[in-house]
């Protein structure tokens, strides 16, 4: 046999028909939602049902030194989960239920595989409410979430994934499992070993059941306001304004001209008559009112021109604009969804950067922002699959720009393979010369998605 | 020149007078708050200024091969900074400078020597705040909070250590400096080092300045109540009624029998005749009233018979039987502090365990509790300088029952050396070789605090 065989022959001897090699499914385990593709399908995909399916999942691996792409919903946006030739897929897109819900000490107990959006049905039912739920909450797992420590729209106010994860278990590299962190708000023996899986993009180990705290739900009136602005800076000027008047909006998304125009074409409207950024706002909690009140004043202070309504059919009326920004960004052509993240009073000066960029490389970056939290999305439109170069060299210089004004190359997305060449950049070589040492603490044989995060030590 | 010999005049070379071998100094530097000492006095403490003087003792250190003990203020409650013989003390004490606050982005920066009450008052000025602030904010520096991953009593609402550090500057083992996290609230460029460093108790480098999320302060009315119940158990039922209703207190704060004799002895007050245990809740923000009325329900539906005021000198009236624990259980004699936590809803059954404990091994255990977050602090009191066996055992017995309860070894003060050797009870050997071997990875020649947290692997 083979090495591949050999491989595929002790999969199927230790799970049986968990083992897929459709090559539909292992096509499409060659992309996410990034739009990046590898460059041929991966050996295999396994359908882990348990702990034990990663198990022998990951002994079999271990054993025959074959790498392992741990793979949710495929709604990665930095290319983290695409595996390739050779590589097992290991899915735990079934592993998909809630363990437990525990309303007195406000915790669950999930499975990796349970989609956002349907966990948060299920708490709902009792009143209860998982924050961090990114935006693509109705196809992406938790799994995927914990392994990108993903965001979303909510994170200022309630907090990142990292701060909603309590305790982990993880199967390791060689089948063996730990449990991290607690079930206690407070808990510290010991290294923060939880904290360091979240966002660890399937590099140290796989998350198989995770503690997460769970709110209830946030109670009384929304109060949604709407705001004209005649640009993005000005627009982002008040938003930072808002914030650091104290006023906590539950969401804050700004969207500059090049977004409102493409969902002005989706939709038929023509709200970019109406101003040139919009920025809306939704305060939430006892004192919602009050809140709106303060930032409305701030928002026209500043020259917006704004809606103030705490009708809930209304408020989401005001927000629609904002929900169609994904489709509206489809019908463009292909899009490089970015991800850096600013201190909230650097997005007017990360604006202008965009425009910047724009102008010199002569693209096209609509851009929206969770303006409460400084985390951008700039959208690079290009024509066709594969990122052209000069559209890298744009973002090449939008990643320096984001980082000169003390952000980040990632707010919520990852580094995946996208951009692990610019690691470095932010990091430094020492810093990642140590995160290199933690993964080969935990993965020896370097079999745990190889080749993501980091750029290769040798090329291949 | 012998070795220790050799190493002072290295030190002494790079430093200058910034190197101290005054014996009361080196003799305090045996010692913390947990009234534990090492065996002997270190070597020499170096009062660093800067991060070059942090950058040159680790030089030397890494040159001559010797062990440092980063320390603080020496409040430390586990012995994570205990010093002894051969070993450089190296204090960032006199790094105490609020660096920067931003007003715009709600951080700050400061260096690791402020003290978190003097670092308060200076946000207090422009009307900002610094939530996780332990019960010691008076005498604990900030670089000690992150050390050990402080709490304190706001920590259920207002998160805990790890939640508000953004970013943080370590010099590294050999000298070498890294910047880990962001000033943005999101970002997850790679493994999450800053979290890693928080609670890493002087393991893995020396953070010489922190940015830190900081707050608006809170505006509005507090509202206090101040409850007495039959007993412990029934205090805690109330508490974590309070808390699963979802009503957020910004304390709430338990008290048994024992601990309310303590403070009647001291006081000269007869609180130990209205009940066998005190419950102390504090509500704040918007929606503070309306809180404080449900809770008081809930409490009295609970057999509580309770106070509720929202007057600030009477709400610090019933707030005082709290704040006169500590110095009450100094009259009783020597105490070791304990420190575990339990899911909030486990409380009665880890008060019904304390009592058994008590019971079992003849020992007194007055314990308080942030009933909030489920974090006890039991008090075992006892005669003399030295922890007796018998109450190690009881100790032992209690950390028992806190991890049969889903609990943890410590909420907030860490493993130092008084717990180290429970360490694998909780984690597990597989999890405790990871952290060993990222510890490797920052120290591989294990001169960083050696001897705390793990127990060494050659006995010495």
């Amino acid at each position: 046999m083979t090495g591949s065989a050999a491989v595929l022959d002790a999969l199927r001897s230790a799970l049986g028909d968990a083992v897929v090699t459709d090559p539909a499914r292992l096509d499409a385990a060659r992309g996410d939602k990034s739009g990046h593709r590898s460059a041929a399908p991966p050996l295999a995909i396994v359908d882990a049902r348990s702990i034990e399916d990663v198990q022998a999942t990951m002994r079999v691996a271990t054993a025959t030194r074959t790498p392992v792409v741990t793979r949710g919903a495929g709604t990665g946006l930095a290319g983290a989960a695409l595996a390739t030739t050779g590589e097992i897929v290991l899915s735990t897109l079934a592993m998909d239920r809630v363990l437990e819900i525990d309303e007195d000490d406000l915790v669950a107990v999930v499975q990796p595989g349970i989609l956002n959006g349907r966990f948060n049905d299920i708490l709902g039912e009792r009143g209860l409410w998982f924050a961090p739920d990114p935006a693509s909450r109705a196809i992406s797992t938790i799994g995927g979430n914990i392994a990108t420590g993903a965001g979303g729209l909510l994170c200022a106010k309630y907090g990142v994934t990292r701060d909603a994860v309590l305790g982990l278990t993880v199967v390791l590299a060689d089948g063996r499992i730990i449990r991290t962190g607690h079930r206690s708000v407070k808990g510290v023996t010991g290294l923060d070993l939880t904290a360091l899986m979240v966002g660890s993009e399937g590099l140290l180990g796989v998350v198989v059941e995770a503690v997460v705290r769970i709110r209830r739900r946030v109670e009384g009136a929304v109060a949604t306001i709407a705001a004209f602005f005649p640009d993005a800076a000005s627009a982002a000027r008040a938003a930072s304004a808002v914030s650091s008047a104290g006023v906590q909006p539950a969401v804050m998304e700004l969207m500059d001209a090049r977004s409102l125009a493409a969902v002005d074409a989706l939709l038929g409207t023509t709200m970019g008559a109406a101003g040139a950024a919009h920025l809306a706002v939704q305060t939430d909690g006892p004192a919602a009112s009050t809140e709106a009140a303060e930032a409305l004043a701030i928002i026209e202070s500043l020259g917006g021109s704004a809606e103030l309504t705490t009708e809930p059919e209304e408020g989401e009326r005001l927000l629609a604009v904002r929900r169609a920004m994904h489709p509206a960004m489809e019908r463009l052509g292909t899009t490089l969804i970015e991800d850096v993240s600013v201190p909230r009073s650097a997005l007017p000066a990360m604006f202008a950067a965009i425009a910047d960029v724009e102008e010199r490389f002569g693209v096209t970056i609509p851009t929206v922002a969770h303006a409460g939290d400084g985390n951008l999305h700039p959208n690079f439109v290009f024509e066709g699959d594969v990122v052209p170069d000069h559209i890298w060299e744009a973002a090449d210089a939008l990643f320096s720009a984001a980082l000169a004004l003390g952000g980040t190359l990632t707010g919520e997305h990852g580094i995946g393979v996208l951009k692990r060449r610019w690691l470095e950049d932010e990091l430094g070589a020492d810093q990642v010369e140590l995160q290199r040492g933690i993964k080969a603490v935990f993965d020896p044989l370097g079999i745990l998605n190889p080749g993501k995060v980091f750029t290769p030590l040798v090329a291949g």
